[in-house]
């Protein structure tokens, strides 16, 4: 009769049933146990490769398909940003104007094909026609002004129209930058569909359109939102990363921003940057054969007395990103709790008009933010033509250059143009249509920048001899540089806001290619971090993180409680006692009756209630799915609610005539991690950053005394920064 | 009597004890204890900060410390760097001959002050006298010959023979490159005296002395060690850092390489560099007031089909990393077990002595390894009067360039060179000499790389009509830079030596300014990387490392085995039980008897013996050091051998007749890690790893099994690596 017994065992070890590992939405993923998955998966692989060719063969497409899955990646998302860059210019054209030799070509390329067309004035040939001419016949005068700007007007709105519609039909995961659900995504929680083929083919298109409208916006950090969507597209083609939710992320951040993950990532990350490169360069949306966005060549060094103004631009730059994102976090709050919130398309609507109605008469606003930022960096040669460089030119062998009046105009529309950019950022960022925000800070960092760039160039111009310009700046010499001013100006806001330091410096070497200029860049971005966060530590994506309550633990907030693990562990004082499984004498009912009693993502496994002493941990979602699995295939086997539930390893003998027991200790996870009640709440947050844990169990003696979940610790350290600790809303 | 009997207690946790906290040389410390302490420091200020002015100027400049700290580490270490360049400079110019108008004046700045010189012949004037002039009169003839030569071999020996005995007798941690013992310094290892005062000053001197001798090594390994040393120093002038070895480190790694640290430490790092960028320049050692040490610039872009070069250069620069490393650390192996090493200064002689014999009449081998970098690395221009740019010109409208009988001589010399410092540099590097390895390995790589771009320069030349160049080299243009190659070369073999790769990309950055070639770069070091790594995964510092045993978790290393905690843990099965102490009823006397019969680092603390369960951890050192000082100062008031030992946090009331007891919770780790018996030591790996553990306690079911160290885990990689597990020599 034992023997028999023993056979009527459910032992669900042995054939996995599906989902038992998986996640629900919405909730954080526990590192380890996705590593031990794949380690186990790479194990099994290896040595199954001994025993057969096609085995063997497996194995090496196993090992090469991380490579081929980067020089996908790298290209799909190399093409995509080529093809938005080429769209997003010809749209915006399409707002002033059309070209006569074929309407699919921009401003630029339609003038290029020209013979008309003089090497002062590149712009200009009769085959690009503005709307005036095209509508009215005529190209000057009052009326034709206003067909323009008519026309300017009803684009943006038709452009931004599309996108806010496009996104609120098809994919509201599509709006913002991405980057805060991005950061936390790779931190390991799950927000299914935000990187699906919807949100990819939406924010691509609407990303098109928005730029095009004029708003404040820029489009990298959608970007990453959108090589981010690739990889997780592409990551279903292949077993290893479909099944593993840590390999993913590691994908994603490869392909998108580099964050915390193995050195070999990072190498791989390259691999795809590469790639990604070699295809931007042979669709070259730059026009000018080169990686880079905005080359700059300067031909002046700076002097060491130049560090005061650009320390100057590093106080603005960190004074401008403290209160953007005290404002921009104001009116996103608003949003959320008014009924503003309830009007998305018409918000929307209302600031593409205004951009539109504000930003056409002041040629600065008028054209795209890059087309600023790139215009504000660039030195002045004499022939450049731009009203910029209207310097008064006596001669062509001294190059000293009192400002024109041409100059004069281009700082006041400058200036204008500052107030201007800092009101609608505010405003934009964050509204349901695709935005980011490196070129819109980068736009007023350089015109800040450029104006004291010309102001202190006049300054020395005026007074060569005093004492501060006379060793260096000589008359006659063209000692300051403005365009660097723009430069260091649109790196200080970049870094006020983002509070990037170190990465931004690198940022700014990939988009500017210039390595000369490391000083004035970092002590611009050291200062604007040190202001910034002299009025609060977060940057703009951690503060929309929290605005969203997300489950993000910041990796370098400093933290200094004096709490300990007993402090913060559930169950408190007050509470039940913890809701724990025993290793045997449960049945089947009883743990259903658990489980439905109870919302706790996991239960506790002890050898017996008297000595709670800890066996392991068990995930309610694997635990229902296998009851649930026990009891629809099973149930005709005979397991009932008295059934018994076993997470020993050896079941004791069964009698022949009770219903058979159910075993689950292939479920149980047998090292749950553990802390003692002593351990410092500083401590058990440094493992909970570095191991990416889920939730670890508390001890005191050896006996199971509660458990601290991420939530918890996000609940406790909200508490101790004197927030509301139900902020946090995820698991 | 129970309340007097209460008083009669030792309580060591009010007054510390000296020395408690503090570790013993060639051991690791605990990263989680010294974090805490840190932390607990940090709180202690704040919040005195708050009572009085004083204590809040004290909270500011401790906040402020570390900033001062970088300051004067970038100063020191930026000025010793420039010093030690400025004064090799002049020996290895001394080698060759003197100048008449100034002893100390090398050989360029003495032709500088010099009125003959014309700009074709810049290094040659009257003022410069080779010793052949100055001994015998003459500069030209055999005899001139031989006596140039003799001085050479002379001066190369007596600044070898110098610098080994100066190492010998005064510092013996001065030889190396000191990078394998600084990685393992920063994961947590204790080497007294290795970033000492006297190692510093030793370093710096030999540094001069074996970089002059001509010996075949690089400074910048060594400059790392330097630059460590000052850090160390200048952290004794802080109380934060003097008394904490992880806030050390910190500084250790910001003055050195940037390792596994905190941002806040990079970002540091980074404001160090800078400082020391700085004073580099105002030293202007490299005397081009550029902060790159090979400033590069070409003019040609390079081709998609170079990249098959590129790629070749790759493998070879694996395949000579990979024989490299088995080659050196083969010698280093027979160096250390055979009588070689017995004769270390014998040893340098010879090798000097063959080194100068043998790069004397080759001019690439004679001048400096950064010279011969330096010219490998330029474009030739047309005004260029190197050797290496003997092409035939036919005229200066046409830039075909068919190598002369110049380039020939060149390519032989050069080949020469490179069998011979690809000999020569196995043998130097790990003698008892300061040597590093960047700037051997990137010659060879600049030699190769050199040689193989001329090779594909000739050959487009003569195949214009070929399909391979057809489409973008036509004849008449100068489409292949043969400097390019050399740079390539370069970094591919300085990655299969080190196996860097981002980092070292990075580096050929810094080194050369040339931000346009990361494509080419990066083939090369992939390739590079790939192929060294199908040879063996360890890179030349891991290799000596591991064949100097110390203590060093590799990171990066991968881990396939199913090992549970139980199979790693001690005391294995046939061992003798855990010595554990019970939180109370022993005996001051049985205690100190354990510790004298065992010599483990440290005791777990149970509740009793037969429950097993857990309370807590104490180190052998605090437990020794407070009973001792118990014995010492307190014996007097009466503790004897029979006094009772409490861990616990009540004492039972003593009766007042017997002996007082003594309390040692203070010195109690009530946060000891544990995992379970079933934790897959990969995870276990990954936890010692990510936290930098010392040791973690064993449980099974809430009872304490057994304790694993960091070094149990160094020994069953090794195991499992198929290599000695005994070659773990230290704590």
């Amino acid at each position: 009769s034992v023997n028999t017994g023993n056979t009527k065992l459910m032992d669900l070890l042995d054939e996995p049933v599906p989902g038992v590992g998986t996640y629900e939405d919405f909730n954080t993923i526990d590192w380890v146990r996705e590593k031990s998955k794949d380690r186990d998966r790479h194990r099994e692989i290896t040595s199954k490769s001994k025993l057969s060719t096609p085995a063997l063969l497996e194995s090496i497409s196993d090992a090469f398909s991380g490579w081929l899955l980067m020089l996908l990646i790298g290209l799909w998302s190399g093409a995509l940003a080529g093809g938005i860059d080429i769209l997003a210019h010809w749209l915006t054209d399409l707002k002033e104007g059309l070209c006569l030799s074929g309407f699919w070509y921009d401003h630029e390329h339609c003038c290029w094909g020209s013979n008309e067309t003089t090497f002062q004035e590149r712009d200009k040939c009769p085959e690009w026609q503005s709307w005036a001419e095209l509508l009215g016949g005529s190209s000057v005068g009052a009326s034709a002004y206003i067909v323009d700007y008519l026309m300017f007007i009803i684009w943006a709105l038709l452009f931004a129209f599309l996108a806010v519609i496009l996104v609120r039909a098809f994919a509201p995961y599509a709006c913002g930058s991405g980057i805060p659900e991005i950061k936390t995504i790779l931190s390991g929680f799950i927000i299914r569909g935000y990187l699906g083929k919807w949100t990819l083919i939406i924010k691509t298109v609407t990303l098109v359109l928005a730029v095009s409208s004029g708003l404040s916006l820029g489009k990298e950090g959608p970007l990453v939102h959108v090589a981010c969507c690739c990889a997780n597209i592409l990551c279903h083609l292949f077993t290893k990363y479909r099944k593993n939710e840590a390999k993913r992320r590691e994908k994603y951040a490869a392909a998108g921003v580099s964050y915390y993950f193995p050195l070999k990532t990072l190498w791989r990350s390259f691999f795809a940057a590469l790639v990604a490169a070699f295809t931007l360069r042979s669709i070259n949306p730059f026009g000018n054969s080169r990686l880079v966005l905005f080359y700059v060549e300067f031909h002046t060094p700076w002097h060491m007395v130049e560090l005061v103004p650009f320390v100057l631009l590093g106080i603005f730059g960190g004074l401008w990103g403290a209160i953007f994102i005290r404002a921009n976090i104001a009116w996103c709050r608003r949003r959320k709790n008014t009924c503003l919130g309830r009007y998305p398309v018409l918000e929307v609507l209302v600031v593409t008009g205004a951009t539109a109605l504000l930003s056409f008469p002041n040629s600065y606003t008028r054209m795209s933010g890059s087309e600023l930022i790139s215009e504000l960096f660039n030195d002045c040669s004499l022939l450049d033509s731009s009203q910029l460089c209207g310097y008064i030119t006596y001669s062509n062998t001294i190059p000293d250059r009192p400002a024109g009046p041409d100059v004069y105009t281009a700082l006041w529309q400058l200036a204008l143009a500052l107030v201007f950019k800092m009101l609608i950022t505010v405003v934009t960022f964050g509204m349901k249509v695709p935005s980011g925000l490196f070129i819109p800070s980068m736009a007023v960092g350089a015109i800040a920048g450029r104006l004291l760039g010309v102001g202190m160039e006049q300054l020395a111009l005026n007074h060569h001899d005093s004492a501060i310009f006379k060793s260096w700046c000589s008359p006659g010499a063209d000692c300051i540089t403005p365009g660097l001013y723009a430069m260091v100006g649109a790196a200080a806001c970049l870094g006020g806001v983002t509070r990037m330091t170190i990465s931004l410096v690198v940022i700014m070497f990939e988009l500017t290619g210039g390595l000369e200029y490391i000083v004035p860049l970092m002590a611009a971005t050291m200062t604007s971090k040190w202001v910034a966060d002299a009025f609060g530590r977060e940057g703009i994506y951690e503060a929309h993180i929290r605005l969203n309550g997300y489950p993000f633990l910041e990796p370098k907030e400093e933290y200094g409680s004096k709490a300990l693990a007993q402090d913060v562990m559930r169950p408190r004082r007050s509470d039940p006692p913890l809701a724990v499984l025993t290793q045997e004498g449960m049945s089947v009912g009883e743990v259903e009756a658990m489980v439905a009693d109870t919302d706790y993502s996991g239960f506790p496994v002890v050898v017996c209630q008297e000595s709670q002493r800890l066996v392991g941990f068990i995930l309610r979602r694997d635990l229902v799915i296998s009851l649930g699995a026990c009891n629809a295939r099973q149930r005709q086997e005979g397991v009932v609610s008295a059934s018994l539930v076993f997470f020993t390893d050896h079941v004791p003998a069964q009698p022949t005539s009770g219903p058979p027991a159910v075993k689950l200790r292939g479920i149980l996870d047998l090292s749950p991690f553990t802390v003692t009640d002593h351990t410092p709440m500083e401590i058990t947050v440094d493992i909970f950053r570095k191991l990416g844990l889920r939730q670890s169990l508390v001890t005191h003696n050896g006996r199971l005394l509660g458990i601290i979940t991420k939530k918890d610790v996000l609940k406790h350290m909200a508490q101790m920064a004197n927030r509301d600790p139900d902020s946090i809303l995820f698991n």
